[in-house]
C-alpha cells in the first residue's frame, strides 16, 4: 500500500532556515478528521522556533513542522460531527504523550502547565503548514465560510481574547468603567489588538518607534487610534502626555513593558501580558512599582495561549472587525515551493501568509 | 455655652512622638453618631505618620489625631439608626473638603484616587485615638457585643478581605484551586492574614526574619503553618523547598516581594499586595519576570484601603477566627495618658491598643 505524500514546512535539528520537506500524508485516527490546509501565518513565535529550536521536536522526528495559526477545510470528516467542505481552525495545544489530563478535560488547555501539554508548531507536536492535518475532533472549530481566508486570525486574536478576559476579571471586583486603552507593539498581533479595544475604548493609543511614513502607522491611524512614538514618549511618561491608561496590552515580549505599564496605568488600572521575552537584568525603582500598585489598585496579568472558549469568541470578534484590516495587514501571500519572503521580519512585513489551498 | 473636652493622642507639625493632647469633644452633626471610644490599634501605617507626618494635615489644625483601627460605643445616635450602646466600628476614608463623588456613592471609596477622598488619620482627617469622635453613619458599622474587645481587628481584616477578593478575581476566568498560600511579613497583619487564609488552604506559609523563642513564631506554628525564615530559603526559592504558592500575600511594604512573589508562586497563581514601600531602585531578572507572569498564567494584585462591604465580610470573618490569637497578638494594652509602650516597635511587640474605656 502506497502512503501519499504531501508537502510541508518545517525546520529540521541544528537548522534555523524553514525548508519545504514531503511527508507522508497524515491518516486520521478515529475522532479525528482530516483538514486540507487553506492558509497559514507566520509569527513571532515561529521567528523563535526557527532561531532556537522548539523546546522539544516532535517524538523522534528530526524536524517540526512550523506554524500554529491556521485556517483549513475539512477534506474527510472520518468520525468526526464535521461535514466535508466545513472551513475550521485547529487550536494549538494537545496532551502530552502521558495522555491527557485535568486541564484538558474541563477545556482550559491553556492553563496546563509544563509536563501537561504540548504545542502544534511551537513545542514537543508538528504545527499547521502542511498540506494536510489530522486534528481531533475537540481541538478543531468551524468558522463560517466567508472567513475562510482571515481565518488564521482566529488563533492570534483568541490570544488577546484570553489576555482581556483575564484583564477584565481582575478588575471584577469593583465598578470598573474603562475609556483608555494602549497596546504595546505594533507589529500584527499590536495591530489586531487595537481594533479589537477600538470596539469598546473611547481612546486607543498604540506604541511603535517608526518614523512616516510606515504601513503601521497608517493602520494605527486608520483605526482612529493615536500612534505614540516611544522616542518621543516613554511609556512611563504616557499619563502625562495623553492621562492614565486603564488597559495596557503588552504584545511585543519587550521585557522593560510591564514595568513602564505599571506607570502608564490610570489609578484601578490592569496591564495584560502576552510577549515573551529572554532573560535580561536591569534597574527598576521597585519600590516606586510596588507602592504604585497598592496605592492605586493597579494589577498585572500575564497570560499564555488560548482554550476553545476564546477560539470561539475569537470567531466572533473576527466576524466584527472591517475587512480593510486584514487586506492591510496581510502583506505577503506565498506558495510553499516560496515560502523565503514570509519569513522576512522587515519594517514593510506585518503578517506573512502561507497559502497550501484555496476553497 | 461651654465645651466639653475630651483626650486624644496626635501628633503635631513637625514633631514626630504621640503626644496626649486636649480638643474640644466633637459635637455630631445630622446624619452622624456620637461614638465613645474603647478600643484603637497601632499599626505600622501610624508609625510612618509619627515619622513622616500625615501627607496633609486636617484642615488648618497643627496636628492630626492618630489610628484607624478602631472601635466604639454609640453614645448618642442623633438621628442615625443606630442604638444607644450599640458596639461599632468605623470605616477610613471620607469625601475630600470638595464633597462626595461617584466612588462613596457607590459605596467604594477604596477605589477612589488621590484628590477624591481623605483618610482619618493617616491624610487629611483625624483619626480615632481620642475619647470621642462623630461618624457619618455611612461610614460606620454594627458589629456583634462580644466583639467589643477585638473590634479593632475589624480594619486590617478588611485590608486583607479585599486583597484577597481582588486575588480571587484575578483568577475568575479560569478554574482555580488554590492549595497553598504564603503570607510575606510575621507582623500583626501578616499573621491575621495567616489565620484568615488557614481556614481555606491546605498549606499556609509564613515568611519572616527572626530567632526562635520568638512571639510570631509561636503564632504561626499555633496556627498549624510553616514559618519560612526568609534568611534561611529566600522567598524565590520556596518552590524549590515547599513547591510553588498558588497565592502570596504581601503583607509588610518590604519593596523586592512583589518581584520575589512572581518566582514563588506556582503556575496559575496571584500576588496580592497591601504593604507601601519607599522608592528603592534595585536590579531584577526583568526578562524573567515578565516571561514568568505570561507562560505561567501569573498575576499581581495591588489593593489599598477597604469598603463598608469588606468591613462586614471581616466582622464575619473576625467571629470565626479563635479568641486564643488575639490573646497573643495584643502584647500591650496601655490608656491614652501612657501611651509610650503602645509604640515601641520591637520584636516583642506584636499589636498594641490604646484603651480609652469600656463597654
Amino acid at each position: 500500500m502506497s502512503v501519499a505524500a504531501m508537502q510541508a514546512i518545517a525546520v529540521r535539528r541544528e537548522e534555523s532556515d524553514p525548508e519545504l520537506i514531503e511527508k507522508p500524508r497524515p491518516e486520521p485516527d478515529s475522532g479525528e478528521a482530516l483538514v486540507r490546509m487553506l492558509r497559514v501565518g507566520v509569527d513571532g513565535t515561529d521567528h523563535e522556533v526557527l532561531a532556537h529550536g522548539p523546546e522539544e521536536f516532535p517524538g523522534n522526528d528530526d524536524h517540526v513542522v512550523l506554524g500554529h495559526e491556521a485556517v483549513g477545510v475539512v477534506e474527510a470528516p472520518n468520525d468526526t460531527d464535521f461535514e466535508v467542505g466545513d472551513v475550521v481552525v485547529p487550536t494549538v495545544r494537545r496532551p502530552p504523550a502521558s495522555g491527557t489530563n485535568e486541564y484538558f478535560e474541563r477545556g482550559e488547555p491553556d492553563m496546563a502547565p509544563e509536563g501537561c501539554h504540548v504545542e502544534c508548531g511551537i513545542s514537543g507536536a508538528h504545527g499547521f503548514m502542511s498540506e494536510y492535518v489530522t486534528v481531533p475532533a475537540a481541538f478543531l472549530l468551524s468558522i463560517p465560510r466567508r472567513l475562510a481566508e482571515v481565518g488564521l486570525f482566529v488563533e492570534p486574536i483568541s490570544i488577546i481574547e484570553k489576555a482581556i478576559e483575564h484583564a477584565y476579571a481582575s478588575r471584577s471586583a469593583f465598578d470598573w468603567s474603562p475609556q483608555r486603552a494602549l497596546v504595546l507593539g505594533n507589529g500584527a498581533l499590536g495591530l489586531v489588538t487595537l481594533a479589537i479595544l477600538r470596539q469598546e475604548f473611547e481612546e486607543t493609543y498604540c506604541l511603535g518607534r517608526r518614523d512616516r511614513p510606515d504601513p503601521t502607522i497608517d493602520v494605527i491611524e486608520a483605526l482612529d487610534s493615536t500612534y505614540v512614538d516611544s522616542r518621543e514618549t516613554p511609556v512611563d511618561e504616557i499619563p502625562a502626555v495623553h492621562g492614565g491608561m486603564d488597559i495596557v496590552l503588552e504584545a511585543t515580549g519587550f521585557a522593560k513593558h510591564p514595568f513602564q505599564a505599571i506607570e502608564a496605568l490610570a489609578p484601578n488600572g490592569v496591564g495584560a501580558l502576552v510577549g515573551i521575552p529572554e532573560p535580561w537584568e536591569f534597574e527598576v525603582d521597585g519600590g516606586r512599582l510596588h507602592s504604585e500598585l497598592v496605592v492605586h489598585n493597579k494589577g498585572l496579568v500575564g497570560t499564555v495561549n488560548s482554550n476553545p472558549r476564546h477560539f470561539r469568541r475569537a470567531t466572533r470578534t473576527l466576524r466584527g472587525l472591517p475587512e480593510w484590516l486584514f487586506e492591510d495587514l496581510v502583506t505577503t501571500v506565498v506558495g510553499p515551493e516560496n515560502v523565503g519572503p514570509a519569513f522576512v521580519d522587515d519594517d514593510q512585513q506585518i503578517k506573512a501568509v502561507v497559502e497550501f489551498s484555496t476553497p
